[in-house]
């Protein structure tokens, strides 16, 4: 069959049924010449929040009770909801006596406590008890329920990176046989094990790309600010800087998800700079003001706001006698080893 | 203020304002049992597209002729346009005389040539010429333009990984100072440098993640299958498949793709199988079937084909007395980077 | 010429004067059966030495005084003086007031503190204190000297890989250009910002393959014991024995040695296990006895005793009722690097 | 008891009588300024050994047969006998009909065969079969035998690393159950699997730090030689130098020895450089001199000379036409492994 005799209807119509499209027709950008998120700077108040989170605590039913949480959904990114590109934030509220029914997913989770005690997370038979400041994880695939046997609400801030999985259409659920999984090693084993003195247990090791902690404790983080003190020279558009650890690599927690946390001290006015991945900060203590590509997002304590990828952001310290406390996560490590980490100070 | 005093209004809408939603009314599917790709099972037909190519070679304008390409646009990805959830596809012709404008994106991306001869590409300032069955790599932010000096027409697959970037909003794009690059190296150094014999050359080494081969020339795959012969057992899955690697690492060639050339034998019928990664096939020889969840993709010579992640897929070469070379790429280094690789045997 | 006329003189000798020995003529045995080490198992009696170490505090010359180290001579391995095959343990004393010549060397070294408070080693110019317990260590090429400005004498156990270092032929060292260092960054900064929570400074990332930890305080390492506990099940030889890691890799403190912490509780006695990198042992709490291929090594507080590589080894702890505390050095990360760990239990 | 009491003897016979040496009393030198190898540089001519090893060739034993090795043995390194600090080299020749016994050893091998043609090592069950300038490696732990099935004889120099794996006692031996393994494999399956294009299989990979190439062989590495041609700059001191890698890693084909084989252009003359490893060269082709530490080792086709760790060479080709060949091997992995490499130029 000739060119010639194939060509009798409209070409263009003919390359569609065959499934192709036009390159040269094509108006949308498929290389823009910068980053530029649908997520924008957004915070959310703790403070306005914090009500109505004990409101639905009080009246939500049994069933949904078990998802009572807030997400913390940045006004780009409504559907599916996500806080910034890749992840996830919410705040979530128990109440004593309530636990939820064991599971696992591909997607890394994490755990940051606002308020409360006598909770507690079973991550793989491990019971790892939460306080205040502590940092629990549930890498992806990990079993993990709850149980709150103290007085009073219990909320913590969410992190995950389902939006990522999600986007990489790789993830899966999986419901566990029980309702809640039996303790099967010491409560709080890993922490105990893994937490002083860049101490490794050296029988039975198994490495892995997720850290085995199953909670950095607020306690030992605190420490490290008492240690550190003035003398560190730290970052300049960070502070004084920790990244949060896994022991066997030296890497981050996860391989998605990069957790630190920072000291500005009373005053601190960091440089503007952007980098491709974006950031979500829980503020654990103080105030101040993070202007974000030109957009001032002030924070209060408790408070929690987004940086979306490459936006510059410039971080202050509202207080001159107090320090202010960020805890943070991001996608940095995903980002990094796919080769498209960049960063730069913004004049 | 008390929390009684908060919500007078309706609490719902108090929380909508306040930038966040409640996961108890959220119905979406955030945590699906195991991964449904947006991307379906889809073959393209090149004998069918060839004509058109060509025919667009000869009308369009001189503007649109530097994107004469046809996006192979897998009708569940229309937009953006994609060929798998992460990858693209698409097939390119130029004609002689023909030159591109230099430029680099984030995004990873390679030729696999199909037909003619006499072009070359220039990739950060090395000239790489095109053969058929030569795979030539310009990974990330590497400069790259090409020109044709040959006869005749010249058609290649190209693939890039911009849906990922862009799902991930990390992708830069700058064009170069001017039109085209020039050879600041020899003619085709990388590849004779590094292609024979596993040797490396030793020197002012400069190691990356990136493969500093420009072309893995057909001419030495053809002769890895010959040397193999039938003597290797090969993968019941995929056939006498081969992975082009990065001589710095022994990886992948880019971060985020891999590359393969597989030979599946005169008869050869693969087990099913399915993994969280997507590959898209092109058919350098031969005729066959791939039957993806349960869809029957028929191949004929230099076609291409899409198997989604998750998707079950079994290979079918349809003869009894000629090979099938199969060239295929996949996301798997980016899958697997972040701890996401999952593979499984469908009974 | 032909070979006959060649062959008028011995071959033997011929092949000697050009530089060839025969094989088959050589009767040493280049390939054992299994490894069998010049260095024989001891113990080294603190209580015995230290009479000794302070009596040499008091007559040695000014000179002399610089070099106040006992060298733990394995009487396997006299010239030159090694304590196992590849690794050197000393014992030294200095006075209030003394100071050492700041010198930097290939070899890698550390100091585990016996007894004594008030001094410092300067490392690469942070000033580093020492107390009981405490393990400092000064990496290949750091710059150290060291200052006692408290009271009393000071002790401490040396250990250095300078065995291996000159075995291998690839030795350096270096005077400081003045006696001392001048101190740069503040006192222990290392240890405060490093050792707290598995945190770890994010600003300036400077990873190596040594530990950038000066000092992993003793005051950690029991906060590790403690909160272990008795919830840990531990090694089957080795108790419950802790690895010093390098915050950047989550591996040993340096690329030659890695150093261990075990507690044997109360009638601990473990299984003989052998390997091939050989380890030294100091006793910081405790008694009982170690069963090297036969041989009981009986070991009291702190002593230091030597377990050859391949020798089968089996810790008791004599008490019922306290803990024995072994700190222990090994070359295991060198052996493991060149791929030549191996270890068995030895029934 | 009080110190007094126990100083009525000699305290240097009593601290001796401990098991310890006063090191203010030592004066060998435990830190050189630099490294002074015991090896010194030297030459081996093939054509004054040749008729040797063809006559014992003839005259030895059936039981001497086997061991038909003339040992290099370095001049400053005789018992045990070593060619360089942790290398060995020997020049084996057997003849049509011979074999040896199989069995396997810790120390890593190979061989670059220099003269013949028809026999075969068996590497863990796969015939590797030998020709001119073809690499041949038995990896640590790998099972090998060889068999002569050609006409004449067959030589080939030896390389090993048993001085290292010796001086740092761990070696182990152990003969085959038979005197010959059988083959289980195709005959040189693995150089045809991994050799072509960098065309990884990516079936059942098993990566590992040795290479997985029986034979690199020498028409691979003339091929890399011609498709280089004069395109390349090369090192200044080395030539056109190339190292055989490992494809699972991009790295050395052992984890203590490196491979290297290297072409200086006709008039060649090289800078002088020194480095911590040390080298042994065998002569492919050409002729030259090799001046190192200020000594000229004059050389010519087929001759073996030793380049001590940390002596000055600078290489020069004496023809104006014609190439020069080196093929080298040093202990690079290892001593970078260590984090002891430097090297420096020397003026
Ligand atoms: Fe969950
Ligand atoms: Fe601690
Ligand atoms: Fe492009
Ligand atoms: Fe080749
Ligand atoms: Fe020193
Ligand atoms: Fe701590
Ligand atoms: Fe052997
Ligand atoms: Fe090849």
């Amino acid at each position: 069959m000739s060119q010639a005799n194939l060509m009798t209807g409209d070409p263009y119509d003919a390359i569609a049924r065959l499934g192709t499209a036009p390159l040269w027709r094509y108006y949308g950008n498929l290389f823009a010449a910068e980053p530029k998120s649908r997520a924008v700077p957004y915070r959310w108040s703790y403070a306005a929040l914090r009500p109505y989170l004990l409101h639905f605590a009080d009246v939500l039913s049994l069933e949904e009770a078990e998802r009572r949480v807030l997400m913390l959904v940045n006004p780009g990114l409504t559907e599916p909801p996500a806080t910034t590109t890749n992840l996830y934030a919410g705040i979530q509220v128990i109440l004593p006596g309530e636990t939820a029914q064991a599971h696992r997913h591909t997607a890394g989770a994490f755990r940051f406590i606002i308020e409360g005690n006598g909770a507690y997370t079973t991550v793989n038979g491990e019971r790892v008890h939460m306080r205040p400041g502590d940092l629990l994880l549930t890498p992806g695939w990990h079993w993990h329920d709850h149980a709150h046997e103290g007085d009073g609400p219990m909320l913590w801030l969410d992190g995950l990176d389902y939006p990522l999985v999600n986007a990489l259409e790789v993830g899966f659920f999986e419901l566990y046989s029980e309702r809640t999984q039996k303790a099967d090693v010491p409560d709080d084993i890993s922490s105990r094990q893994f937490i002083h003195g860049r101490l490794t247990p050296a029988w039975d090791p198994k490495p892995s790309a997720n850290s085995p902690i199953g909670n950095y404790p607020w306690e030992e983080t605190s420490r490290a600010f008492d240690a550190i003190a003035d003398d560190a020279s730290g970052s300049d558009a960070d502070g004084v800087v920790l990244e949060y650890t896994n022991p066997w690599t030296g890497g981050p927690v996860m391989p998605t998800i990069g957790c630190r946390i920072a000291r500005l001290r009373p005053g601190f006015r960091g440089v503007s700079r952007r980098q491709t991945p974006s950031t979500i900060y829980h503020v654990v203590r103080g105030e101040g003001v993070t202007i974000v590509d030109g957009q001032r997002l002030e924070w209060g304590e408790k408070d929690v706001f987004a940086v979306p990828g490459w936006a510059a952001y410039e971080h202050r310290n509202a207080s001159l006698s107090d320090d202010a406390i960020l805890f943070s996560y991001s996608d940095t490590p995903a980002v990094t080893a796919l080769g498209l980490y960049r960063e730069e100070y913004v004049r």
